[in-house]
């Protein structure tokens, strides 16, 4: 060992010993010419090293450099200047020896919390980059957490069972992986997307439970915060009903806040039907750290049966409004002051491409209890004042408005409700707010094709009271207009997704178990028998010998690490991410292969 | 949840309760028009269920079969007739209530520990199969294995950290397994061989101590006991010596062996150099559950410097031992008195192609202290004894002796050795023999390409004194046939296998940390400054910016887990493994693909 401490655990009462260790310089600091202090460096702290005496002959003729790795050996003193800040920081070491490892280049960025390097330069030297504390702390972190999740499911009689990554492609809704297989020439194996087949296989085969830390793949264009190789906390029961399964698994998640937090989550987490949070929020994953919950104006009846129609406090001479399919308010708390630039600023932001609103009616609840509009002369004091109120406005708010067609005003009014709560302060990344989200639609209808697609995969099963409306009704839509009409179309899902500070961080479902119902959802998604039997033949053969009732979750793990450390970006918890064109651009990958490995595979290239 | 109770933890001290269970059926004993018996099984044990009363009739109206999926409730009460063979052997459930939750057809092999069903049948029923209490257990030791593992290197500082799945092909030896990128048309990733680059690169981002239960992928033909992708405990570790790798990892395999099957390992484990493996054993693997040593009677002097030649001793008038390089003898204990038939039968067995020998020479050591030979008439009784005495014979023994071409003579004995050995029971399942081998050569000599490659991989140290041999030496080979004589040729690798059963279990080695040796060793391997920058760019980087003295090893997890299980094979330890041929016929993969993949991945099939 190079080393007999590491340069995290030297105290004063370690006063005295004599030591060796070994890390990176952080800083050198040459305080005269006798006397030169070094910051040594390693995953477990800092300690300081204090070149005095001879010792500096020999640090003049071999000098050091930033991330130089140097052993150094000496007495463990007390410090004269203590620092307060760090472990280590009452004591330092009078250097009698030390030895230069390796020499290091002049790094490209700054080993430090605020480094100067950008992005791309950081992903090209990412091992330069993981030196950084911030970077390590995450990965610590991310460790930290499955460290966390295999103890409870460990302690609850989960195990731990490898599924494979060579299988077979059966693309449904993502696109799979392909590997060319060199012993079966004209064939391919895929990368699974997920290890969900499998692991309702081990359940078939009385495993009872099952769980792994594994990755998934998705060839899939990336957006922001995607990865082509991403990791799932996968998880499946027998026996259980979905009562069973939330109940497990909001332990597991209160569990690892426990261990890495040291947050007790000691309340039942809130739960919420699907339709109920797009009512209230305008979407199906809702940030509750925060109230501001949507006013339905005007809505169309079928989208939501039996909520209330309060659209006459919106009746007058607003063509806007009149004409919309849906008009939906949002109180900003504490608004109502804003100018007429911010009120603009405001309007231009949800007409952008991604919000894609025409434009944005406010009313502004002034301290004084008066009203003040965008839309005064259609609209009377009283008549904005009733808005406000169904709004849930105070005094001092700004009311914002936007209407269209029910859907994209839907999701635009949510995210302006992010984008104000977040403006606000309100979204704060120390604050964890949990919930479950239940009653999916087990189908969403599929313009295109004007077929049903499966909302969560073709294996959740339907709520059991509405088996029946499954079985007995042909999937097949016969008016496009009216798809809203077809049984389908109100089957709810016994799927829920697990949502943590407006993020889903895991969903899971109850599964069909019985070959029939399995092959009627096959049906429904436009399967032939044929098809069927080629994709999932193995499946349907197996749900024939005994198939227990079964469910389970998965939970994404890059992203669940990243929001318990704060943080809104994945790839900074993952060690070697790759960028949106899907590269590693340290190892340059994906790249050229050999005339060879081509002959080998028997393919070639078929470029555009 | 459908049951209250698992089937495996019902006891005397639970009589009386009410209680629901779930699992398969079993076996059913109809006793009587009014009594029937059914062993319910789950993953957790058997219980049986007293039908008896009404309820019969019920069970007349649906009747059970084997492997249906049972729920039933009803009272615990003692067994009038205890089976003392099962945890729950003392109880029964005398049921009130039971409901079919799913039928089964009848499977095509029995689920029990010796099933009628054949290797390929089982493959392809494999969700039926894994129902096996012998699979399950094997299974749930694997599991228990990588508990054991994940705890020793928690404790020990490890930090669990992910390296990626798409990365860079760079083949050396084996193939890589490429996955084509969409989003880069024409470039490749590949599947990882082993994570061995990115965890050196850990290391240089100062992660100090890492580790990793992690599939790799080697697409090679398959010979009886390979996979195609296979999963390691991988692990790496800064600031060590050779001294610290062996020391921490026989720490993990003795904690393996506590945990798992309760072996208390507190004596060191025995090491042994390559050379002197090869000496006494035949192979870098000796399986030292029993002796039987190799008697090197005659061997080029080359091929082990400053070893006693004995060869004096068969000198004489038998000129295949005359003509041979290498004549080796092994003793195979009590067995002088084997009959005509059956030398004949071990002569036919060395001369198997597998083997490949010309033929067996043996001498029988007698009880009554004669010698009697297949060569007679070219020894005396006197030389026969001083040959037989050499190979370490008792009297009750017989020598086998093998001459030929070194390589394949010492193979062809270590063969005979462990065959041997098999016949007689010296190699017990339950019998564990753990071993260091050390010392490794750094190089192979290839004939092919009159060249080196490297023994572990390009990333393994040489002994530290031998670093300016390497560095100092130009690696062209100038005259083949006397490569041996080249400096490359003694060049001692810092690398370590550890043994267990004549089994490599594991292998690793000390690193190169040093930019100037690791491009040293890329030349000496035959890649130019080009292909080194294009292959390894990242990581000759990386040493250029303080990469610490590092090393690491990488156990074979499938193996690990099937010698500690007593099985030689991997696959009864792998849930979902793979034919020879590469295929998991259960699901049909690999498979064909859609045109539209084709056409996206922008690649075609080029079949010969």
């Amino acid at each position: 060992m190079y080393r007999t401490h590491t340069c995290g655990e030297l105290r004063l009462t370690d006063v005295s010993k004599t030591v060796t260790l070994a890390g990176w310089v952080q800083t050198e600091r040459r305080i005269s010419n006798a006397l030169a202090f070094v910051d040594l460096r390693d995953r477990y702290g800092i300690t300081q090293l204090n070149f005095s005496g001879d010792i500096i002959n020999q640090l003049n003729e071999t000098p050091l450099g930033r991330e130089f790795v140097l052993q150094a050996t000496g007495t463990v003193n007390e410090r004269s200047s203590k620092n307060a800040n760090i472990p280590t920081g009452d004591i330092e070491i009078t250097v009698t020896a030390f030895t230069i490892l390796n020499k290091s280049a002049v790094p490209p960025f700054t080993i430090q919390d605020d480094t100067d390097g950008g992005d791309d330069l950081r992903m090209k030297y990412r091992f330069l980059d993981l030196r950084r504390n911030a970077v390590r702390k995450n990965l610590q972190l991310r460790y930290a957490v499955s460290r966390s999740a295999r103890n409870y499911l460990h302690e609850n009689n989960f195990l731990d069972i490898e599924t494979p990554f060579l299988i077979k492609s059966t693309p449904e809704g993502a696109r799979d992986f392909v590997v060319p297989s060199r012993m079966n020439p004209g064939q391919f194996y895929a990368l699974p997307q997920s290890p969900q087949t499998f692991k309702q296989l081990l359940m078939v085969s009385g495993y009872d439970r099952y769980y792994q830390i594994v990755k998934c793949f998705r060839d899939e264009d990336l957006r922001a915060d995607r990865q082509p190789e991403f990791t799932q906390i996968d998880c499946e029961m027998c026996f259980v009903e979905q009562e069973d399964i939330l109940n497990m698994f909001e332990g597991l998640v209160k569990r690892i806040f426990k261990d890495v937090k040291g947050i007790d989550y000691t309340e039942t987490l809130p739960r919420m039907t699907w339709e109920e949070a797009m009512w209230t929020y305008g979407n199906d994953k809702p940030d509750i750290r925060f109230d501001m919950k949507l006013c339905n104006l005007k809505f169309p009846a079928h989208t939501f049966p039996g909520r209330p129609d309060i659209s006459s406090l919106i009746a007058g001479e607003f063509a806007v409004f009149n004409d919309a399919e849906t008009v939906i308010a949002v109180a900003a708390p504490g608004c109502s002051e804003y100018t007429r630039k911010q009120t603009d600023e405001l309007t231009e932001w949800v007409k952008r491409p991604q919000i894609g609103m025409k434009g944005l009616v406010f009313i502004k609840c002034n301290a004084d209890g008066t009203y003040k509009s965008s839309v005064d002369k259609f609209y009377t004091e009283d008549k904005l004042k009733a808005i406000a109120n169904a709004a849930g406005a105070k005094a001092g708010d700004l009311v914002l408005l936007l209407a269209g067609a029910e859907e994209r005003t839907r999701k635009a009014t949510s995210e302006l409700r992010l984008e104000m709560a977040s403006r606000l302060g309100f979204r704060k990344p120390d604050e964890f707010k949990l919930l479950w989200v239940l009653d999916f639609p087990l189908f969403e209808y599929d313009e295109e094709g004007n077929r049903w697609v499966a909302r969560h995969h073709p294996f959740t099963s339907p709520k059991p009271s509405q088996i029946a409306d499954m079985i007995n009704n042909n999937p097949v839509i016969e008016n496009a207009a009216e798809y809203l009409k077809h049984p389908y179309a109100s089957i709810k899902a016994n799927a829920y997704d697990m949502v943590l500070n407006g993020n889903e961080i895991g969903g899971g479902s109850i599964r069909i178990f019985q070959r029939e119902l399995q092959e009627k959802m096959f049906a429904a998604l436009g399967m032939d028998k044929e098809e069927q039997q080629h994709k999932f033949g193995f499946l349907l053969g197996a749900f024939e010998y005994g198939a227990p009732p079964h469910g389970g979750i998965a939970f994404g793990f890059d992203r669940l690490c990243s929001i318990i450390g704060g943080s809104e970006s994945i790839r900074d918890f993952i060690a070697f991410p790759k960028n949106n064109s899907g590269r590693d651009v340290m190892i340059d990958a994906p790249s050229a292969i050999d005339d060879k490995q081509f002959d080998e595979l028997q393919i070639k290239l078929n470029l555009k």
